[in-house]
């Protein structure tokens, strides 16, 4: 069973791939939705989390953990590993690998949350990675609050993501990450909106073909033996009133969260 | 000395009134942006943090207590008022006397978080104090994250209160309050929205006039004696790029916040 800790629902969209990439494991999602947004916390307290949740994880049978929020990726990896005996896997690094990867002009661009940009953790690693790349940022601070009431397609969010995209487009990036879980529902949007040239780069998606990667030379991490016993388990510690309707958007089916 | 304690720098609204209002008292302002959303925790931690600042506020000299955040006067007014032998204020009652006092029609709108709506704390004290109003309520959750990203003239911030407000302005309620403390920055973009004949009810005016008719009555609380010895302390437990910013839109000067 792989388990996936998220401080919201936009870790979603990574569930959402394991599905299809991996669907002969079983899943356990949960989603701290309670103590959102990990992004305003300070460090010692998104550590805590992470570790309660975690715990929760393991207790309830997860053999692997994948975080999959940036604030916790960022700054509680390295204990959440000293902690559990299990691999722990987050976005960040899969991410950026296949980015300067896949670049061919040495252009990057990246997006996220305020607390991603500002946090540098992204251009660090692109940096550490291919240093000669050049990096274009920008934080999109009102994409999770939009994702978060559902107004995926609306008029308005387009208006908000041509404002936030305006400048960078100028840069002429080949490549943008998405370095935020929610911004996957958005892909088509900024695709469009950031030219069909740009390559963009779905941290949802790389974290689970590395978590696929490496779960093929793993052979003590057996998947189920036929499909029937796979189950998936989605847990938040709260619920507004929509939280179920974006949770099965992001799934692309009808879902019931289960509260913690 | 009056203390405003706040989850948010919504409350800065309440704090922008007092200066006005009650120049001669100095204000101590406490706004616990680190660990926000208040309005997704459970009760019990609202309650913990709320007696964790308003003890901050009481031993930084604070005589009066004014709670700027709904979620917390909603949730632990009664208990900060067992816990502290001072005078507490909280903004829901004051307002929705307002309301119900100047409504000609008995037709009240009320705009706020969906906490806040959900909550039914408004509409609920409507009814009490006048039961033959019909109450008309719509959640606004953006409008918050508009605000504190700084964009209250923009062009997308005026199409998304445009759609909120166009079922409620059909329902032609003759008095709106905004129930929330961020709404008085939007005041003339709303009210210019739901129609020039509908009173808009600021719960931080009202909060403001109602601790000013208290401490009229109150000769134990005096006021400083000159100008020269009020002060203001604006002080915030975390700080984003634009915090600051927003903060000096709120109040109208530059400010500088400080860190608890």
């Amino acid at each position: 069973m792989i388990g996936i800790v998220d401080s919201s629902i936009g870790g979603l969209t990574i569930a959402r791939e394991a599905e299809q990439l991996l669907p002969e494991h079983s899943l356990l999602y949960l989603g701290d939705i309670a103590r959102l947004p990990y992004d305003r916390q300070d460090p010692a307290t998104i550590v805590k989390y992470s570790i309660e949740n975690t715990q929760f994880l393991v207790d309830n049978g997860a053999k692997i953990i994948i975080i999959g929020c940036n604030s916790t990726a960022s700054i509680a990896t390295e204990t959440i590993r000293q902690t559990f005996d299990i691999p722990v896997f987050e976005i960040i690094h899969p991410t950026v690998q296949k980015a300067v990867k896949v670049s061919h002009h040495e252009r990057i661009g990246i997006i996220g949350t305020r607390a991603t940009i500002s946090s540098n953790i992204y251009s660090n690693a692109v940096k550490n990675s291919r240093p000669e790349c050049k990096v274009f940022q920008k934080a999109c601070p009102l994409l999770v609050p939009l994702v978060d009431e559902g107004w995926i397609a609306k008029k308005e969010t387009k208006m908000i993501l041509k404002k936030y995209l305006y400048g960078l487009k100028n840069q002429q990036p080949d490549t943008l990450i998405l370095a935020c879980t929610h911004y996957p529902m958005l892909k088509q949007l900024i695709q469009s909106r950031i030219g069909k040239k740009v390559t963009l780069i779905d941290s949802s998606i790389e974290v689970v073909k590395h978590v696929k990667r490496y779960l093929k030379n793993a052979p003590e991490l057996l998947p189920a033996e036929n499909f029937s016993q796979v189950k998936h388990r989605y847990v938040v510690t709260g619920l507004t009133e929509t939280t179920e309707y974006v949770a099965s958007q992001i799934l692309k089916r009808p879902i019931q969260l289960q509260l913690a």
